[in-house]
């Protein structure tokens, strides 16, 4: 294996991967560097260009900790995490529709019991949020276990507030006996992905903005039913046809209706799919 | 743009970068999306997966500092950096080939005179390096900047050596007026590539070992010509045909030649393609 060449380089490194004794790990691999290579044959990289990518990675990397996840958002903008999404959630008409993941979200949130307001303090005009899990027929689904994040008015999470040392507009609830779940928040709003790193350099080299349409995360899980992972969007934002991570599904629109106290009030109902009911 | 499913996803985010006002980086992003989404779609990449990969890269990206570079590690042992290297370095007959750049090579390494030992106190049997830097024709190039680099004999770089504070077995020389060269270093021996990170678990998940044939490291660079980055090998070596990044050239192979007080000598001639002078 000397003197390979840009036609034998290919074949030669999925050679080395041919032992690998983990079936799928050998056949990401095999694909993943001829689609690689392919790649970089097809634009012809230059060895400069090369260099920029090693930087441009190394940025990705080093801007991301355990409150900045750098490589979702890149993901997120290359459109990897919606078609990994689509990829896996057919579900059957009637069910949520499920979206991208995102770069904000933690494990343990803290816990809220129903009509709880997991704001915290978080600025914003007061949200009421309240609806159902059902399954597809309607059944409500006892003690789901459901996350909530979203950010504050000023398009905030929590983590990207230097220094704020507790959650807000976060938590864990469950719902009741009937499936139903309620808790105060604050009104969704639009807001950019962070753009001060690598992946905001890319937004802005390829002129394309760095807003997401106001939504609210949810993930939803429940004894028997494929778990969730989803937004609801506000129906009214100006982004939802440029969402930057592509996320949009007319399925998860919804109003945040204005309440005559200046509050407002959303409700929504999420029908999840069966264990071994995928399509 | 809402309603994105696996068919339709690769279109569009192509078309949010379509507006690119360098149409370079139009031509690169628009290839790297479909391939990376070919990718994706032909294995079928599951949202478990997706995590694995995003949490690879986190890592990969958290154990780089400025003394280890693990993307170029990755580059290096995915093949893509052999694939670049041989894209952009097609030359004339006779010129010395060029291979991998590698993930230790540092700016501002210490000037040294003809005939200095750059080793500084590394261990391993002493070594004298001798040659010349010539054009096509064999005209020596007087001058030419040298960067050399090479591991110990235990196979670790500088770099690698904690706390260490200076530069060892690392130099930057010049040519004399004929192009000669001479420096004293320390034996080249075979070494694995750092493997207690990411790339290391690759490697091992796909049962390849990490080693490198032993290899001294060269980046020339004179007017009127093209940059040279190369190794020159050890003939003798036992990874001569597994090497970990695919680097081997037959021609760059040479004798470090026993000599009878123990030393070494190792004697190599670089020819360096004129400018313009590109196949």
């Amino acid at each position: 294996m000397r003197n390979l060449n840009q036609d034998t380089i290919t074949q030669a490194v999925i050679a080395r991967f041919s032992n690998t004794p983990d079936a799928r790990l050998k056949e990401i691999m095999t694909s993943l560097v001829q689609h690689l290579h392919d790649f970089a044959r097809e634009v012809k990289l230059t060895e400069t260009e090369w260099a920029t990518g090693i930087d441009f990675l190394t940025r990705v990397g080093h801007i991301t900790n355990e409150k900045r996840q750098e490589f979702i958002l890149l993901s997120d903008t290359l459109g990897l995490s919606t078609l990994t999404i689509a990829m896996n959630n057919d579900k059957p008409p009637g069910c949520t529709e499920a979206t991208v993941f995102g770069p904000f979200h933690l494990d343990n949130a803290p816990q809220y019991a129903l009509g709880e307001d997991i704001a915290n303090g978080a600025k914003g005009a007061p949200c009421l949020v309240r609806g159902r899990v059902t399954g597809p027929g309607g059944e409500g689904i006892a003690n789901a276990t459901m996350e909530v994040w979203q950010s504050d008015d000023e398009g905030l999470y929590d983590v990207q507030h230097p220094g704020l040392d507790r959650a807000q507009n976060r938590g864990v609830l469950h719902t009741d006996s009937q499936g139903h779940f309620h808790f105060r928040s604050t009104l969704a709003v639009a807001y950019p992905i962070p753009h001060d790193g690598p992946v905001g350099q890319m937004l802005a080299a390829t002129q394309n903005h760095p807003w997401r349409p106001a939504h609210l995360h949810f993930r939803i899980q429940a004894e028997g039913y494929e778990t969730l992972t989803t937004h609801v969007f506000r129906d009214d934002d100006r982004y939802l046809d440029s969402d930057v991570v592509f996320g949009v599904r007319q399925s998860l629109l919804a109003k945040w209706a204005k309440q005559s106290d200046g509050s407002y009030l959303l409700e929504y109902t999420f029908v999840l799919n069966p264990e071994n009911g995928r399509l």
